[in-house]
């Protein structure tokens, strides 16, 4: 079995994802007298030379020269949007070194998994193991300048695991989770992970823009507790990121909105109505719920 | 002017609310040597036999026994639900001191206003001054016990001044306001009041009602990253104190959820035609006004 503090990380896109990534890895693996190292690569050449300056990354490479990077590493995360990740896999495919693990952060899966099997055989020849995967773990703030290596403390992180995946290197993988800060590890299919994130994630961001959308005016958090501010922090969205995420799991999310515009219309009927009895019940019955699913975990703050 | 460190403060409801205000007022103002006490009545026993045993009340009165606390006190906090408190105003109207100043903390104004003016006269006529308030804090765990002199930190307060309100009670009260922590005063009419407060905090409860509502199973919070533990915080509502927000509230609030129904019903709309620029377009929109509204004041955490 490989040893984590012995590897050749490789990270291409060093933003908020790729530059925390880096500053766990460094910060928990790679300690004092490991062999290990990590190298970037990004097309913003500022986040690459403070990288380097953080020391952070042990070298860094501008994407026209990543193939010679990709030829170094063990173990490459592929930092990008979904199709700027498929389109540099696709891209690269006959760079990655032999054995390698490649994985991926993007929040979208299937689509992912069908664009793969492509090429995939591409990466097989040579034994790179592609590892579906998806933290779940960030923060409004875009780019190397946020990035942090603790932000992934406490958090999940989805699996979806390929018949041609390596057990081992699931294993190594699962190892290294958990180094990077993250505490519970769900393993799923594509489809299953597309229709959960659909609802825990875009839903929540698709509600969250709307309710923004439809403020009066900016000073309306004069008026307010918090409530607002806590329901439409993810309102500080990454446009383009998620315009992509949103159309690329279009048939779930818009099940998941018309599921909640059902549940929307019901509380609002019952407002209409008067109904004290019935929406004191709805009300309860929302409380319970939302307290069991509280049970068995801490809250957290960041999406 | 009166000095609030000399002040008899009485709490006629000793929940979360009227915990955490006793003990605001015991941190904050009654600092050793004061001259100013705490009186307390709640239905709960055991809450006032905390209350005394923590040295928050210096006397607790059973609900019976209210009047002759309401006989002592400069300034009374009725601190029950919205009709509760219209109920208790109006049947001891006439054992209020003279002189003394009483306030609510309702999250509903314009009803409370109309039918207090039915027996103001009364209340008028030994020169108790009611004075319309809106703390905009509080938490998810109801009671006495969870009550937290700290809650109001950094918080909003709306007043809702009347013309019959002497400016000299209207001063001291802000005095205490900002002593209590609270750190930013609105002053507003009943109606404005009820028109921001359905949208920044009504409007935002059934919204994370309606999503705990349209979750399909309990293990949801596996697949998240925390966004929407965040959005359904506040689900963990006291139901029948929202019930009757809600329906006091009612147009208003009803107004506020037709609106934020179309602008997620166009966003759900750009989905459905893959219109990706368009989608660009309102998501940039949204991040900049949610950027916009948060400007000028720090992140707050609890509703």
């Amino acid at each position: 079995m490989k040893n984590l503090q012995d590897l050749c990380y490789g990270i291409v896109g060093l933003g908020l994802m790729g530059g925390s990534l880096g500053k766990a890895i460094r910060q928990n693996i790679l300690v004092k007298g490991s062999k290990g190292k990590i190298l970037g690569s990004d097309i913003n050449a500022s986040s690459l030379s403070l990288a380097k300056e953080q020391n952070i990354c042990d070298d860094t490479f501008s994407i026209e020269q990543v193939d010679s990077m990709l030829a170094e590493c063990d173990f490459v995360y592929i930092c990008l949007y979904p199709h700027a990740t498929l389109k540099f896999l696709n891209d690269h495919k006959t760079y990655f070194r032999n054995d390698s693990i490649i994985t991926d952060i993007s929040g979208v899966k299937s689509f992912m998994q069908a664009e793969i099997s492509s090429f995939n055989s591409v990466l097989q020849e040579k034994n790179v193991d592609f590892i579906l995967g998806h933290p779940m773990a960030g923060g409004e703030k875009e780019g190397y300048s946020n990035s942090l290596g603790t932000i992934f403390n406490n958090h999940n992180y989805i699996l979806v695991p390929q018949e041609y995946n390596k057990k081992e290197n699931i294993e190594l993988f699962k190892n290294l989770i958990y180094k990077l800060g993250f505490t519970h590890i769900v393993e799923t299919s594509s489809l299953q992970h597309d229709h959960k994130i659909a609802f825990t994630s875009q839903l929540c961001h698709v509600i969250a823009s709307a309710l923004v959308n439809s403020a009066e005016d900016c000073n309306i958090t004069e008026f307010g507790g918090g409530s607002f501010e806590d329901l439409t922090r993810i309102a500080m969205i990454n446009a383009p990121l998620w315009t992509e995420l949103f159309l690329s799991n279009k048939s779930e999310l818009l099940n998941h909105i018309d599921s909640f515009e059902k549940s929307l219309s019901s509380i609002k009927q019952l407002i209409k109505n008067d109904d004290a009895e019935a929406l004191t019940s709805y009300l309860t019955d929302v409380r319970i719920k939302r307290i069991s699913m509280n049970s068995n975990k801490s809250e957290k703050s960041v999406f």
